[in-house]
């Protein structure tokens, strides 16, 4: 069994990033490999770039995705296993994941974590059922503790934009009003860690992040400090992980704003959205020549592809 | 007008069976009969197996799906004729029916029973007003009262695994906490019987099933009497028809179990999924060597199909 | 920047109604020209026809489309530049536009009104911000206050179906339980002056339409003045424009029904559907002779198959 889940090793990950670039000059140049496949993309919670990417780039393969919101379209699900299921939910994960590895190739699951399980999210429970009861290769399109396809599309985006072979990366929290999940922090930084960059994470007290994912990062509570001469910041909402789940700060002046950066004049902003404008980040940064956002966005595709195509082989 | 909503004759029944396995082995053999053809998929409930199956089924044939899922993207469906509709429902079937009959070849339509209103139900009215006013032939993805690609991929399913050229099929009523439909268990009936099987139906007293799709089956309320050396145990919950749509048993002993079957050796388990797990079936069975129920589930996109190619030829 | 909002000249919509009868006769003889292009189906609000035609106008010519429910599958939008996005809504237009312009070739998007802001709909807000963020040509799918492939698949109708050079054409107000936008009647009107009918608007006091569609109509209060030897009436509710999005009136005598169409005796009826039966028009014209409704409706596919085919030239 073969899942896209995680950072592998560097020479991995060059080797998609290289794949991502030369897919995004000539997406058609492998239009047969994926001929006579099917994808089946399967969400549990919203998407708009997830969504339509992967599909795209299941398409510029030749392949056949078929979509399916299984919290809308479809049953709801219980997971747990032994459980008597006299309540709510009307399909167990195992019959659901089984029946749908029988229909594809290669399935893509959205699943996002509960944050009021700490012990199940923190193991990857949902992605984990479904890749076991379908027996397909699984990517993952955000489980409850990685986005590996944003990671890569943001690992092409930084490999398009550095001036220098190993950049500063700050990776800082920006305050929301909700409570976010873990798994865009958790995989960009393990993609930019593993990837050789010069990685700081500055955040609130009490907002550290699982220390699987951090090991290689400086860790600095001062943003100011954080941001001086950085050449990538990367900003991002997440909710305690110790506290689990737990909007510990609100303080506003957290936000991403140009003032922040005059320490940082060639810092580009990258954030994976959909963003909080003026909550998380400011419209002068989002609107102007610093952000990558938009670079970010339209390499999902690319990103997408690459893994796909590697699962494909 | 034709349409595929019941059992029409052994012969037919058993020429579908055998297509059925033929596209098993080669799906794609006929992969130009759907060429320039459209099928639209409507729903008006919710669906997994019967989406997913359908459209790939058409794929394998060369036809180019469409779904629409009517109860969520579109607009509120009057049924009844000569109403004023100062209500709720935005748009009459009539006019709906007509419009989608003019942009497709094929329709296949899934509409769950009210469960309220007995007679229309019973007469499948709004499958017949689909039909009627779209004009076009309809596929059943489940009706009010029948359930036949279900029914088709079950014969399927018995015909791989049969020991005997008469088989002793057993239908059990099975616990459940809501009011379900009397669709997949009046299918299963009704081609079973026709397709030549031993059949016993078991269920609670009150729990007796139209007689329309009965008629040539044993009828016996005593459980542990039906199952003994069964070939074949059909799981399914259906609420009462003669008080209709009422739940007159939560009596948790029918849940079918490895000691009931204990007269049954080599009884295979069956059941058209979802299950609620350790109500209706339990983990032991559905996890064990004598489920079918994945087995079902993939033959969907065979019996969907060869009941596609019978409707393209 | 090109994008199908409005009735151009009455040259290119000759040039287009040509175009889409031809479509009616060979629908694949374009089937190239999209080849390798992709559209993007974004709805804010529900859809049958609109839906379902332009993806069949883009199959039949060989594009790929991708539909994109955004109310339902994606992150609720915020409309408005600079504001501090602390509710509900999450991802502001800028950046989904953003993103959905580098994915596709073209976008379709359907944006009702709020029927609350006069000035923001009047401006067709939503329809801009997404056409100023994608920077890709827009195909509107209905907007807040236009819906030009309905109206030129009715323009088509009116062409197959009219007797004279220069038909008398009513655009007559219905009776509706919910206050409904302008978009379907300011087009049609736009479109019938613009192509150089006859056209009398009838209606109630206090119903006058935005002056800019109706330039160069008669306007008359007395419903039965209005149908005298009319050739085809359009039938549709809206609701009041100066007292915006308000319900002024409820008499159900201006139903159209058959005793009002005695003075016009060729009269043909059109409705852009959905329609509610026996509150804006009688089930007596609606399943009779005089109806085109389900013209105009199979029409779409073609009307949208024209305006994407000049979109690709």
């Amino acid at each position: 069994m073969k899942y896209y889940t995680q950072f592998e090793n560097k020479s991995l990950a060059d080797q998609l990033i290289q794949k991502a670039l030369e897919y995004k000059k000539a997406p058609l140049s492998d239009n047969n490999l994926g001929r006579g496949k099917r994808i089946g993309l399967l969400f549990l919670n919203p998407s708009l770039r997830t969504r339509v990417s992967t599909q795209i780039a299941a398409s510029n393969l030749g392949m056949e995705s078929i979509v399916l919101n299984m919290d809308k379209e479809s049953w709801a699900l219980e997971m747990e296993d032994g459980v008597i299921m006299n309540q709510g939910k009307a399909e167990h994960i195992r019959d659901a994941a089984g029946v749908l590895g029988s229909y594809f190739d290669i399935l893509a699951l959205r699943a996002f974590p509960s944050l009021t399980n700490k012990d199940e999210d923190s193991e990857d429970f949902i992605l984990h059922q479904f890749a076991k009861h379908s027996g397909l290769p699984l990517i993952s399109l955000e489980s409850a503790i990685r986005h590996p396809l944003q990671s890569l599309a943001d690992m092409v985006t930084i490999q398009e934009h550095k001036q220098k072979e190993k950049p500063k990366v700050v990776l800082t929290w920006a305050p929301h009003i909700k409570a976010i999940p873990h798994a865009v922090a958790n995989s960009f930084a393990e993609w930019s860690i593993g990837c050789g960059h010069d990685v700081t994470i500055t955040h609130p007290e009490g907002y550290e992040l699982d220390e699987r994912f951090t090991q290689g990062a400086t860790i600095e509570h001062d943003q100011d400090k954080a941001l001086a001469n950085a050449d990538f910041v990367y900003v991002k909402n997440w909710s305690a992980f110790n506290e689990y789940g737990k909007i510990l700060c609100t303080d506003e002046s957290w936000m991403l704003n140009e003032q922040k950066l005059s320490q940082a004049p060639n810092a580009k902003v990258m954030h994976c959205l959909p963003v909080r404008r003026n909550v998380e980040l400011s419209d002068e940064i989002l609107d102007g020549p610093r952000s990558l956002v938009q670079h970010q966005a339209k390499n999902r595709v690319f990103a997408a592809q690459a893994a796909l195509s590697e699962l494909l082989k």
